[in-house]
């Protein structure tokens, strides 16, 4: 071993130990004949004080930044102390020292707040991975992961490993593929998730089953999405719903206690699709703080009356109103509200524009479309909307789906700029009883809205079985049976963000075979992709159900970050490329030729 | 929840007591009027009695084998106990049940002693797992996964995970590789293991790293071999051999202890590779028992210098002459003697014949070779072989590496006959000192034996520096220097199988580039390759070195048994295939041609 000590451990009890430590030269600070270096490793800083032979030797050297030092000397307590750090009061007075490995001047400072841009930290991770920021949030992740395991483990469920090279049955996200060479012709398909073997393993009565896994989607990338992500996965056999849910929300809450030291104590707050869409705008809402949409005129019904009784086309033209009430901002400013009526306006949003009401201190009101209103009209606009003193009301008006997006968007904006979205308060929330079925406008088809495994409600299995799922009229879908089904599923929804999702699966290869034709594929298609899940159906199948957690989003959350990227150690970037490899590449002619694949002409 | 009780808990403690289960039929007997079922799930399984009445309803529902039942009762005392098993004392007075799901007849019996063929037992890979022999594999596997991260995380190793979708840089076996479909014409390839990766976050100052991980090789596929295996992966930095040594001595105790109750106090033997060569013919001998090989002449020198003397064209004209002494065997019959005559001469072994000399227990000595030989000779040479008294000593001659090989089979062999080869008993080994190059006769060139970032002993890596790899005249290519350096690697060796490999890294650049040029790669190719590695080491590496565990043999062997597959969920066949999903398959033109890729022509 190159140390005795690691540079995070010594204090004053060691005074007068001989050590020998090791780690990277943080700082060199020369004050006349003599130097201190801040030596750094994994643990901690610990201050070197190099005596006037020794400065001479490492000037001679010239040791720099990044430099892998070994060195010995005796603890000694430190006349000028620094109590922010575990080891601030002492110091080593080196005897000798050797240097391990040097180092070329790095491209961006190693510290927490560095100079190097998001392109530059990528390509040297292996430097990024230095700062402490960085650090610490893999080794919150490693702390999750722990807390994690160690809860699934007391619950009696069992990590079993499921396959990576299976075979491609792509639904919704398109698979990764692996050309196989001793089936010239043939591929496998990397995971999406390892749903069909998790309910393989239930077939086979391993009742608990978890895993923290990878799995890959061959999507376009979003902005902090990644091609391979890993999951907490887990299913149980012989549950209904409400167990699932008192399992998994034991599961965050140990988390939570492990790591963050949170005792999260309140009940898990439930709420079905249907309220949380009419509430929030919003499948995933935020429920650290209130902030209620008010539901005005939806999909051409008034049902705040007033509206009724208004001339004012933005209104009156659209298909919905909805508005929201923000507490202390009567007194906005016209500057104020003028940049919120751009900030609707943008692209991402994309709304025509917003209307408001001022509720001020004193009661009085007043909007930004007095002409169209008069005070009695105000009055119960207001009321109606529940506002308080001191309130603002702001108003859209567009076609339903994207002003209940809107208002949503502009709900966690106000939330952002009042300071409601604190990164230290976690807020769960159960969201449940989704459309099992979302309408498919280009097929005229239905598609699952979790994916095909998840059951409907039981009281819905009925009107599954007993109609068939073609859509004769594409104009009223709406009025299809199938619209109507509910899921029996799940999401767990943190600070607004959905952490995981799961449901109550099919058990019954009748039920399977339904839903596959419900989704358009032929009874052929459904054994060529699916037929040992339908075959292992007959073999005495049990009730059961899961749930998956996306690991690195969860990292993220707890870390009070946004950001994946920052949580995972060699993430890709946007362009679902390492830059650091600098892969994808391409392969030799001779890889090509061994797997008698041949390259198409590129894009231009 | 389906049930308050598992069918494994219930004993003599709940008589009285009202309790569900849920589980699978394991077998119907009927008694006159009344019937017993064995209810069976995860954790055992109880007797339910089924009264008249519901004898007459279980018949009207033609219930069979692998039906999944819901039963509630009560809980009584068995007059006829079956105490082999925990539940033995009890069974349950059922008092209603329904049906949860049917179950077709299996093609094999889910039992101890099945009847299905390895075939049928893949395909119908979820029925198989239901049998208690998997179970209990996938139950042990779990345990040492657990047992393995207890101990790493008490050692203060961090589990990081590394990506699956890496750069194509094959040395030695195949990489299966993903075409991009983001970048036409360019590919990711599935890590053969996160070497890199691992190499990498030393650099970055995580000192301790491991990961239980997947990894992928596509190779011709031997028996026994899977195209993506499980290994505990493990770096560490500022350590040397020693230290690797002993922590991770302390990882297979802490699992013989937390998995098998063993309490392995024997301090790891080591041997040097040219020691286990010489002494057991094997780089991974299996020391549970001794057999020692004894090398009477070896690339023609004679050792034993009786040799000299005798005229037998056998050992005179043979490159070496090796034997083993077998105890308590000497008086092993012709037919015996033959019968090992013929196992050396079949194609595997591939040996002309075998000579022998029995000592007997009065010591008189006889030989197959009698007309060469007289008894000064026979004596001393059974002398230089250390023969007792009643042992068979077994000689083989021929050219030297196949000689080795053939006597390190026959002495496993003879061990297995002999019972020496004791499942139960665990014998573990370090071995050492590997040669650091082998010697490409194809190319004249050298291969990295272990890896190509596996450094050269301390003291011999100024032979690597000061002198040129290339290899100028190939007949003698032992006589280069290079034939000569050690690597600094071990391998751990667990009853002759090697379970884990690993090695101190190189972590200087010059000697890394010089590596690779001696691997015949010229500059542009190192970059191009691993010009992040290279790029790495010039900004601090530090000394750092690690091992894998081969974890799906590692479980095999602790489970008793030679075959890996039964230790994996859901593994692949000898082709590669898995022939439940039937993968790998055919995919859509419309995923090829987004992937932009051609399928070749088919071999015929």
């Amino acid at each position: 071993m190159y140390r005795t000590h690691t540079c995070g451990e010594l204090n004053l009890s060691k005074i007068g130990a001989q050590v020998t430590l090791a780690g990277w030269v943080q700082t060199i600070r020369k004050f006349g004949a003599i130097t201190f270096v801040d030596l750094r490793d994994r643990y901690g800083i610990t201050q070197l004080l190099f005596n006037e032979e020794l400065t001479l030797q490492l000037e001679k050297n010239s040791i720099g930044r990044e430099f892998v030092l070994q060195a010995t000397g005796i603890v000694k307590e430190r006349s000028n102390k620094n109590l922010k750090i575990a080891t601030g009061e002492i110091e080593i007075s080196i005897t000798n020292y050797s240097i391990l490995n040097k180092s070329i001047t790095p491209p961006f400072t190693i510290q927490d707040d560095t100079d190097g841009g998001d392109e530059l930290r990528m390509k040297y991770r292996y430097l990024d991975l230095r700062r402490n920021e960085i650090k610490k949030n893999l080794e919150l992740r490693y702390a999750v992961n722990r807390a994690a395991r160690n809860y699934l483990h007391q619950q009696g469920f069992m990590d079993i490993e499921t396959p990576f090279l299976i075979k491609s049955t792509p639904e919704g996200a398109r698979d990764f593929v692996v050309p196989s060479r001793m089936n010239p012709g043939e591929f496998y398909a990397l995971p999406q998730s390892p749903q069909s073997f998790k309910q393989l393993l239930m077939v086979s009565g391993y009742d608990r089953y978890y895993q923290i896994v990878k799995c890959f989607r061959d999507e376009d990338l979003r902005a902090d999405r990644q091609p391979e992500f890993t999951q907490i996965d887990c299913e149980m056999a012989f549950v209904e719903q409400e167990d699932i849910l008192q399992t998994f929300e034991g599961l965050v809450k140990n988390i939570f206690k492990e790591v963050n030291q949170i005792d999260y104590k309140e009940k898990v707050e439930r709420i079905s699709w249907d309220d949380a869409m009419w509430n929030y705008g919003n499948d995933k809402p935020d429920t650290r703080f209130e902030l209620k949409v008010q539901n005005l005129k939806v999909k051409g019904e008034n049902l705040c009356t007033t509206l009724e009784e208004i001339k004012f086309d933005v209104f009156n033209s659209a298909e919905t109103v909805l508005a929201i009430c923000i507490p202390n901002a009567s007194e906005y400013s016209r500057k104020q509200t003028d940049e919120l009526i751009e900030w609707v306006k943008r692209p991402q949003i994309g709304m025509r524009g917003l209307a408001f009401i001022k509720k001020g201190k004193d009661g009085i009101l007043k909007s930004s479309f007095d002409k169209f209103i008069n005070e009695t009209q105000l009055n119960s606009f207001a009321n109606y909307c529940n506002a308080q003193q001191d309130d603002l009301i702001l108003i859209l008006a567009g076609a339903e789906e994207k002003t209940r997006k809107a208002i949503s968007d502009l709900r966690m904006e106000m939330a952002e700029r009042l300071g409601l979205r604190n990164k230290n308060e976690f807020k769960l929330l159960w969201v449940f009883d989704f459309p099992l079925f979302e309408y498919n406008e280009e097929g005229n088809s239905w598609v699952a809205r979790h994916h095909p495994f998840t059951a409907p409600k039981p009281s819905d299995i009925e009107i599954m079985i007993n109609n068939d799922p073609k859509i004769s009229n594409a104009s009223k879908y709406l009025d299809h049976p199938y619209a109507k089904i509910k899921a029996n599923a799940y999401d767990m929804v943190l600070n607004g963000n959905e952490i995981g999702g799961g449901s109550i699966r099919i058990h019954q290869r009748e039920l399977q075979e339904k839903m596959f034709a419900a989704l358009g594929m032929d009874i052929e298609e459904q054994l060529h992709k699916f037929g040992f899940l339908l075959g292992a159906f007959e073999y005495g199948a049990p009730p059961h159900g899961g749930i998956a957690f996306g690991f690195d989003r969860l990292c993220a959350i707890l870390g009070g970050s946004e950001s994946i990227r920052d949580f995972i150690a060699f993430p890709k970037n946007n362009a679902g490329r390492d830059v650091m490899l600098d892969a994808p590449a391409t392969i030799d002619e001779k890889q090509l030729h061994e797997l008698q694949i041949k390259l198409g002409s590129k894009k231009v």
